[in-house]
């Protein structure tokens, strides 16, 4: 699987640092030290430029970071930067996304971007975008939403141990995203973890947007927090080359706990007129300022400028690739592939089974299908069923604690290293991180998310466990499929078409009570289908359901059927994308009356899924669906209150 | 404003212990401490028969905490049980919600819940739901969602602060949420502020739902944390009530920190069975357990069961009612039920106004009409415009830095104690706070939102700060509504209905650039309003926008009218609720043809919300919205790029 790296330039010099950490001399130690300055005062340069050309762009916050930056990636890390796809690469994730200039100039230093490429800075056709995005070859993962980058590195940290591989995860924060609670839920779940594999990075630069940080310069304060959450805490002056070249090094050498460099640092640094001065992000600079920057930093970094770094690289031998700790073959890597294929599952028509215990029954399957396939919880595993798979795969299994924020970004870093995160917890849960599923979906990170407990017919709980709303959060995301099975044979089914979908969020919603198996175990479902189960010659409606409401549908058909009304009844398992087709053929049939029925609120759900998938349509289209906050209650009274249950249905259909 | 209370039993008995306080003798102190321990006694009675009736609900998480909660609300806090309207009275929030039993264990003390009430507990027609809900009018606000309680506190607090109140806010949190990233944004806030009147209290009962709890029983490692976020924190036995009571009074004496104690307790505490034990979370005991349990109770608390309650209550004299320190009126409350009106703008029809900044102005003329409107900030006030309100307004202006969970719970604090707070970040950034939000309407909680550059039209930033989604989280809240100016007039106009409107969440989407003003200043807007802006006799289609697309409807109006085609063009500022009436007349006049035209995801928003108003009818809807992942770009090529600009709108309406 690994390929050997080839011999150029950028080699040499990346991994000289890791060979000077055991051999080095005050002599050799101060031109390397040029030799990273040079480095920094070249990603000055380049961030400036294409800010410059760009007209936007921040580029005060990546002159914060250039020699943190320069020496993580020319003294800190190891890693084939002609090879991304390299296994035992140390990994960077660049969490103020802003930033981004000082990414790609780090990559133009390795010869991976062209001095041209740079100049097109966050114009159309570029990949190089105003927050990275995995457009570019060489970003880990999109950021730009503040505070994921480290849950992203916990990931990815996390993926490296389970399957016994050495490299580190390096992840540039600012202090203004500090604030975030989801950095927080990211440093308790790594010192739970005691991922000593893990190296973050503060540039402490004192300024936000509009205001300085809550902690301004007192990196103390900072200091103190990462100590009480289990971490080991440096502080260095995040100019001086020595300081943060040693603190690197001290990185690699702590363990048991995850590791924070906390660089005290000046925003702006190199451009007199913005330094440490607030009013300046976001700014690029004008054509104007920018002789008198490029001047101030030719005499400011005169020495480094001077020095020739390509006959420093030259004069150093060819250190080896990164390569995999022997006999450290992991039990948990897998192909990936592979197409994941299940059996059919064991369950009789009329059976009473909870879809939420079916995923459980089914995600063990999957487990024994791949060893790529883990699953996440956070906290509630007894309530979605996912200890079904711990049981059997308990080192497959994470325990994200009460932290979903940090459970869906951590799933994009694993998920990033290989796995195929499956990610579950109540549906009214995935609200909580809804930011970082929408920036896995900026990702197209494939998450696997599954929430239980939707709607009304949870009962007594009340509104505060009832997801009302994931349909419509789900829904909403570029390329996510969204499925909503009625009975555990569409459930096994469904998840195995989960399993395969990787082109962006798949999302599965779970029902807390057991619902009567309704399809023979060799049924078959597919991405965008829809069942037909109930279809005469003479129906006078089509009814619309999915998950419990599918069940009231039928209930509602049996009794018109006693009526001697004849209604068609539509399974919608797949809710996004939606068999548009199919519910105008059958809706056609019954006479362009169209009546869907959700336990979600109306906007967002079921039935405006159909409304717009059939409103170039004549059809007569009516949504029962929640439309006012619910209480705690019976699921039976409560479906009845919304006008969702069978005797709703069979009202309407009967208007 | 303020009632004085009456005299009644319940009244001798909670403000005791502040009496006892400032004169308590050793034999005062032992009968205080009998009674506080009977108080515990009934209240873990009422908890285990409540839940037993329910046949389900948390006992074992709320005898953890009855110990705590009975010293609380007997001996710590300072309020009117029967006025809770009543301004100076202490706040009680329960963060874990599902421990509800116990709130309404201890407001059955009280006298303000009957016993028969309390057997309702979790039915359908009781206000004592499953989990705490404004239903229950002694509920501070909803919870149930975990980690947000704390927030919720902190705006109560900061309120106080604000009008120079002297009440204390007292939170309860199980150990399991303090996992939640949103609790340390909370904290960090607090300690930022100084909140020294607000109180924690963790009941550490090291069991969560399926595991146990991160840090089980070490108390000193959430001590730490605490210590570092800047709080004052204090360990205790949760069962001992001489501690208790201790931490309480050094809870009020603290000054410039918030203060947490920490409560080491045992889940289940009382019931032999189920203490300390996991797989007791969530589940009510049978009714043959129940005999034991009251039977052991009986014994392990013998000398409080024997202790006269009554007797001791009569033998105190009444204290004086909560009241609000001497001249301290302040300046920033207002009378709650008045009607905010503005004066009209002063735009010029053709000037070009960003809508965000149009936003920042309204807001500060907003200020001068209500001391109660504030404005809280996510550290992007120079992007949202909120710092033009700030100039005028500092001390009605709240920084809550990069932390959007804690900035959307902390609004809800605020106005349950009379605020009318307004909210804004980036439109992208409400999804990090979706949770939030959520429960903010499941208090029914009016919060005015509103999310800045919104949509593709924003440009090189990228995909990660564009608002696609915000329109679909925003419409699926019950009560809630949701705007979309076009222009600086609509903007202002739009504003002062949401300042009027106190029914649920307003959210407002505004836009990035600068857009033409097209009304007159005089011009009037209403919830579920639109308007046509463009119709003739002989229309071909009438095509909806809003804020950015309407005036690329407009410029394709116009080079229509160049090949004399004619079309109806609608603004539709008014997307939740909709104006379902004037959309179909004037659909019906244009042929029954419709095309929509959003910057925004297709699901879940305008496109779909027209789609559904219109499911009724035969028009022919076309809806053009984002349906890809954009990228960097010039706001102008990612419009052509995904189809909504007027080149895009011009070949839908020739097709």
């Amino acid at each position: 699987m690994e390929k050997v790296a080839h011999s150029f330039r950028a080699w040499y010099i990346i991994t000289i640092g890791n060979r000077m950490k055991f051999s080095h001399t005050r002599w050799t130690m101060n031109k390397l030290k040029l030799f990273l300055e040079k480095k920094a005062y070249n990603m000055r340069i380049s961030s400036l430029v294409a800010t410059n050309l760009a007209g936007s762009g921040h580029p005060t916050s990546a002159l914060s970071a250039a020699d943190v930056v320069a020496a993580t990636f020319f003294y800190g890390m190891k890693y084939d930067p002609r090879n991304p796809d390299n296994p035992n690469n140390d990994r960077f994730i660049l969490s103020k996304g802003h930033a981004s200039p000082i990414l790609y100039a780090v990559y133009k230093e390795l010869g991976i971007i062209s001095d041209e490429q740079m100049r097109t800075y966050r114009k159309f056709d570029s990949v190089l975008e105003g927050h990275p995005t995995l457009r570019f070859s060489h970003t880990e993962a999109a950021t730009g939403s503040l505070g994921m980058g480290l849950s992203i590195g916990v990931g990815m940290a996390k993926s490296a141990k389970m399957d016994g591989r050495d490299f580190h995860t390096y992840v540039l924060m600012g202090d203004g995203e500090t604030t975030e609670g989801s950095i927080w839920e990211a440093a308790e779940i790594a010192a739970h973890y005691k991922l000593d594999n893990l190296v973050a990075i503060v540039d402490c630069n004192r300024l936000g947007q509009s205001t300085e940080t809550i902690h301004g310069h007192h990196l103390k304060r900072h200091e103190e927090k990462w100590h009480a959450f289990g971490w080991k805490a440096i502080i260095v002056d995040g100019h001086d080359m020595n300081q943060i070249m040693h603190a690197l090094e001290k990185a690699r050498e702590v363990e048991h706990h995850p590791m924070v460099i906390l660089a005290k640092t000046i925003k702006g640094k190199g451009a007199p007129v913005a330094e440490d001065h607030l009013g300046f992000h976001g700014k690029a600079f004008k054509a104007e300022d920018m002789n008198d920057i490029l001047k101030h930093l030719e005499t400011e970094y005169e020495e480094a400028v001077e020095f020739d770094a390509q006959a420093y690289a030259k004069e150093n031998p060819l250190p080896s690739p990164p390569v995999r700790p022997e006999g450290s073959e992991s039990e948990l890597e897998g192909s990936s592939d592979e197409e994941i294929l299940m059996h059919d599952p064991g369950y009789e028509v009329g059976e009473k089974v909870k879809t939420r215990e079916a995923y459980g029954h089914a995600l063990k399957e999957l487990g024994s299908r791949s060893k790529r396939i883990i699953s996440l919880d956070g906290e509630v595993k007894n309530s979605t069923f996912a200890e079904i798979f711990e049981k059997k795969y308990p080192d497959r299994f994470i325990q994200c604690f009460i932290a979903e924020q940090n459970m869906v970004s951590m799933g994009v870093g694993l998920q990033r290293r290989g796995k195929l995160p499956f990610i579950s917890t109540f549906a009214a849960f995935f609200s909580r991180a809804h930011d970082q599923v929408r920036m896995a979906a900026v990702s197209t990170s494939p998450l696997r998310l599954v929430g239980s407990h939707a709607g009304v017919s949870i009962g007594e709980d009340g509104p505060s466990q009832m997801g009302l709303e994931d349909l419509a959060i789900m829904r909403c995301l570029p390329q996510s499929i969204v499925f909503y099975p009625s009975d555990g044979v569409s459930t096994h089914k469904l998840l195995q078409l989960m399993a395969n979908y990787n082109r962006g969020i798949s999302y599965m919603r779970t029902t807390r009570m057991a619902t009567p198996i309704i399809y023979e175990n060799n049924e078959t479902f597919e991405v965008g289908g829809c069942k037909v189960l109930k279809q005469s010659e003479n129906d006078v409606a089509c009814i619309v359901g999915a998950g419990v409401t599918l069940h009231e549908a039928l209930k509602a058909y049996e009794q018109l059927q006693g009526e001697n009304i004849n209604v068609a009844v539509i399974d919608l398992y797949s809710i996004k994308p939606i068999d548009a087709a199919t519910l105008e053929a059958v809706g056609k049939k019954a006479g362009g009356r169209i009546i869907t029925v959700e336990d979600h609120y109306l906007q967002g759900g079921l039935g405006e899924a159909v409304s717009a998938a059939l409103n170039h349509t004549d059809f007569k289209i009516s949504c029962l669906a929640v439309t006012e906050l619910p209480r705690s209650g019976k699921p039976a009274e409560l479906m009845a209150w919304a006008g969702i249950d069978a005797a709703a249905i069979v009202k309407k259909v009967k208007k």
